[in-house]
This record gives C-alpha cells, structure tokens and sequence, in this order.
C-alpha cells in the first residue's frame, strides 16, 4: 500500500460526530476530506466536500468513490452493498469484512468464538422455541438482543426469568435475535487497537468504561486492570484485527471478571471504527485515535499510541449540554478541561452533544 | 459582553493556516465558521461557510458580516476601513484599533513607547535626509524597515555603514520606513497572552524563537528565561493589551538582553492574533491559543493557558514539507511527534507550509 501524499482526498462514509473528528483529524495532515451520508451532520461543517445521499443508492456511492483516493467509515451500519460497490472503484479500509462481522451480532459472536475467543454464553433466537430452549442452556437473568442496528443500549431487552418469555420477543418486535448469558463482571475495559498498512498494531491505554442508561457515561485512563492482564487484553484484540487483516482504528470491549476466574476477560462487543472510549486520546495524547485512524487508511506510518496525561472523558448527553456555559467556566479543573461539542443542533434525551475530558497528573510545569 | 452560545456563527477575515486553525478550534466547541478571504486558503478545507470577495468591497464585507455573530481575524493587515464596516454590523474582535497599531511600525513604537516600553531606538525614515540624520542618532548597523505590509524578514534592509545609504531606499522601493538599531540581544522569546471578555489576561508560557532567512524556525518551551523575568514579560503584553482594550489572543515578541542591562526587554513587534510561536500550544495544553481566541472572542470564560509537556515547535518551511513521509514516521521522538500539515498546494521557497511539535520531558506513563 504506497502512502497517499497530502492532498489527497479521504472519504467518509457517515457525517455524525465521529466523522466530524476523523475529518478534523486528516485536515491536520493536510488531506481533503469529502463526507457522503444520507443527511447533513457534525461532519459537514469541517469538512471541505460533501454529498448527500441514500446509503444504497449505488451510482452515487460510486460517483463519490471516484471522487476520492481513499475510502474508510464512521459507522459499522453501512450497507455491505455500499461498501462492495465504493470497493470496486477504491479502496475501502478497514476490508469491508469487519463491517460484515460487526453488523450482526450472531456472525460477530460466531466470529469470536472461531478465534477461540471467549464470549458470554449465547444461543441464536428466531422463534419462541429457540428463545424457550436457549433460556434453558444459558439460565437467567438473560439479555435478548437483535442481531442488527441495536447500540447505546438500544434493541435490547433483560430476561430475569425463564417462565413465559414471549413478552421479549414482542419487546423486540420478533427481530432476529441472540440471547446472552448477563455476566457478573468487574467492570468494562476497551481495547483501542490501531493497525497500520504494513499490519503492525498498537495499542492505545485501556480505558475504564462506566454506562448511564445503557450509553457510555465515562472511559477513566488508566483503568484499574492489573498490568500483567493489559497485554492479554491487547492480544485478544491483535488476533480479532488479523484475523480481519484490519486497517484502522479497531474497538473492542471487554467485560473484566477478575483475576480469580479461569477466563479473566470476556469479548462483549467489536466496532470496526473509532470509538467513543478512545475519545479521550485527542487530548491525552500526540496522536489521536482518529489522527492514527485516518494514518491507517492512508497508507502512512502509525503516531505513537501512548499518553502523556491520565485523563477522564465523560460524554455530553441529551441536555447534559445545556450546561456547556458552565463546563466552559469549570475553574475547578479549569487547565485540564477540553470541551468538545459536536455543534448539533437540537438536545435529545440519549443523543451524544459532546464530551469533556479532564486531564489529570499531569506533568507540572 | 453576552457569551454566545454554541451554534453561533464565527466569522473569520483571512483565509489562511491561522484561520485553519482557528476555525478548527472554534467547530470543537460547536460553533459554525465562516471564512472571508480574497482567495480561498488552507481554511476554506474546514470551515462551514466561505466567501471570497476583496478586503476592500465594503459592501460585501457588510454583508458577510449580517450573516455572523461575532468577527475576528487571522492577520494583522485587514484594511482599516474593511473591519470598520463590519464592526457597524457586528462586534469586530479584538478591537480594530489594535490593527491601526500594528499595520504599521512606526505606529506600533509610538503606541509602545507612549506606554513608556522599551523599544530599539527608531526615527520614522520619509527621505534620504531622514535616514542619513537616522543613521546618526542610532549608529550601525541598523535596519531599514518599510512601516507597512513587513513580514517574515521581507521589506527590511540591513544598513552596515552609515556611508551613502541612498541604496537602502532604493532596496524598500522609497516606501515609508523606519529605521531601527540593531539589538545585540541574548535570544528571543514571545509573550502569548490571551486577554478574556472580563478583560482579565492569561498568559501562557513564554516560549524561545530562533529564525532562519529571517523567518521562525523554531519556537521551544520552556525558555531558558529566568523565572524572575516571566512576570515581567507578561506584564508588558497584558499592558499592552489593556491600552488596546484588547480581546484575544496577542503576541508580544520581545528581545532578551540578558539581566546584566537595566533594560532586560526590548518590544520588538505585536501581533493582535494567534501566533505562529505559539502553535505548540496546539499539542502542549489543554487548551490552545486557538481554542482561547475563539472563546475570548466569543465571550466565554478563557480556558488554562498551562502545559502539560515541554515542547519544541519546528515550522515546515518550503520544501521541508517534502520530507512528510519521514516526518510522519519520525520513529525516533515517534510517540512525541505531532504533524501539522497546512494543506497548501504548492510549495514555494519561504512558505510556510506545516510545523511540528515535538513533545518532551512528558508525563511518564
């Protein structure tokens, strides 16, 4: 893979905040970015092209394809016949494999498991039966999920007993679905792998992750994993990234059982993209996740992944924004606090406004 | 002053790696940019919102100005009469007089002095009389400097002998000039102060500048200032800053004598804006001189002006930005190393086209 110089065009698949922090991002080494989703976002205002468009609607996919020298995306739903199609003119990275994966949660949970890696227990659920049977095997509390398009906790329901369960499948309105073992974890970890053209990987600190409502509430660097269990953890998401032959930025979560079980981390989720717990990383240190993202898919050599501050991001959600006067002001950690806003313009109950990270021990000067 | 809420709309005067950054930092706490220029630059890549027209159409700057909330710039030679019909429309930040004072140098010493600031002995230089009667008051050498549109080391002639120096004239094309002594100063440092809607001052830390071709090369902090001085270097900025009744960020660049002399500074120039000696602040604080602008301007609290590493800022000047791909895989200070490409097209001789930063002496992790 040669180096695409500066100048050149990176496109975006998806115009959200993630988006918008991958196009700050490769602005900073000089490339052009060109956005295509399937409405205006965050990312369009830093980014110096964009398109509108349906994300299956193939002839635009391909036009914008032959517009740009790289492909890469912000959200693991893009359409694989998107992917396929922008492919065939240029190419896209990460290999529209991990979208494959990443998109459905049996063929992901199937993925791990071919790796031999370890995963709460689950049963696939297409009927009643299927749901009867697998409450049975795994036992409860349960959590039902749609196999697709479910995420901050969305498309999920919890099972805390085995009598009558078709109420779960109508709270899920009988979508395919896979029914999983609840874990009586520590607590969740986050492995942000970045994976360069010539395969090699880093791994960026291992965030502490804490939810609000099933969506990401804080990620704490450094966690409080045992240091002999972070190259473990950084292992399981080197095999998932070869095994993918990934290009990027790679998220895996992981649920953190303690040293005293056979198997200390189990692989909750994979998000073949740059991600929330990584946020923490634009302002902790030289390089981000997003800097590293957009060095991958270019073809360049990876930043350093290491920090220079311990750091804490807490996200922005729904009207938690509606304080940004005060963040702002927030003389307490006044120095160490980076607001970041996504510049969105209505405050919904769930939807992620923002984050702010406070910067912590940090070299005093 | 009103603090503008996030979704307002910056407007920006000048188009280039300043503005870039700037309206990088203005989009991260979730306002929109606009970006006026006479040609598009390196910020028209990452603003949402852009209008070529000339400095001087008034009528086009008065409308620009309708469709913003609040207007700043990226450089010192806005026209006098451009920032006053905006400021009939809307607020001009910082106060256009402070481009009065610095568009040309021998308002800039008069203003300085009046302040009763140490400044390298200067005569305004109209004629040939003017100069050889310059010449003996202040000695040789010394250097002839056009008033106006001076930059990076252009338009200033260095005057070894006071003998015949018609030359000298002839070499600044007969411009208004002023003629100054050469300084035989220990090194250069700059202040960088950013100066908040109520009208208190931060400063950050004041970092040493070496120049090459007469333009920076490299800007370092710490300098190897004695801290005794410090408070002393930015009570001269934030003077300046309060005479001005300044807003946003203003660079003071002052010579070092060295603390053996009663006159330990000389004010060399002021820039009312963002400052190139400061873009290690980008990479080296929680808060960069952009973000700190952009909330001055804005109306907002400032943000810490601390560092959480040492760093040292290279400029990437013509074709040193042909080096990208070793820079970028600078494997040696790797980690430490953060790439800043301004996404210009063409390198040419003198242009500044990138910095780097190398962070040091950073947290351990």
């Amino acid at each position: 893979m040669r180096a695409l110089p500066p100048g050149s065009t990176i496109g975006i698949l998806g115009g959200g905040q993630l988006g918008r922090m991958l196009a700050s991002a490769a602005a900073r080494l000089g490339f052009t970015c060109h956005i295509y989703s399937d409405a205006t976002g965050p990312a369009f205002d830093v980014a110096a092209k964009t398109t509108i468009g349906e994300f299956t609607d193939l002839d635009a996919i391909r036009k914008f394809a032959g517009r740009v020298d790289v492909i890469t995306y912000e959200f693991e739903n893009v359409p694989l016949c998107a992917a396929a199609a922008a492919a065939e003119i240029t190419p896209v990275r990460p290999d529209p494999k991990a979208l494959e994966v990443a998109q459905d949660r049996l063929v992901e949970k199937r993925f791990l498991a071919s790796l031999d890696l370890p995963v709460a227990p689950f049963a696939e659920v297409a009927s009643l039966d299927d749901l009867t049977a697998g409450l049975q095997t795994i036992g409860t509390p349960a959590i039902l999920k749609t196999t697709r398009l479910g995420y901050d906790g969305k498309g999920q329901v919890r099972i805390a007993d085995a009598k009558d369960p078709a109420w779960a499948l109508d709270a899920i309105a009988h979508a395919p679905a896979v029914l999983e073992g609840m874990i009586d974890f520590a607590y969740e970890v986050s492995v942000l792998a970045v994976r360069g053209a010539d395969k090699q990987a880093r791994f960026y600190d291992l965030p502490l992750n804490t939810h609000r409502d099933g969506i990401l509430d804080t990620s704490t660097v450094p966690s409080p994993l045992p240091k002999a269990r972070i190259a473990e953890a950084d292992a399981i998401a080197g095999s998932i990234a070869t095994a993918l032959d990934y290009t990027g930025v790679l998220a895996v979560e992981l649920f953190y059982l303690g040293d005293d079980t056979d198997t200390p981390f189990l692989v909750n989720e994979i998000a073949p993209r740059v991600h929330n717990s990584g946020h923490w990383t634009l302002d902790a240190c030289a390089v981000c996740q997003f800097e590293n993202h957009i060095r991958a898919v270019a073809g360049w050599p990876l930043g350093g992944t290491t920090r220079h501050s311990d750091a804490m991001m807490t996200n922005l959600i729904g009207h938690d924004v509606d304080a940004w006067a005060d963040l702002a002001a927030d003389d307490d950690g006044g120095p160490d606090t980076c607001l970041h806003l996504y510049g969105k313009h209505q405050a919904r109950p769930g939807r992620k406004m923002g984050h702010i990270t406070h910067l912590t021990d940090r070299k005093s000067s």
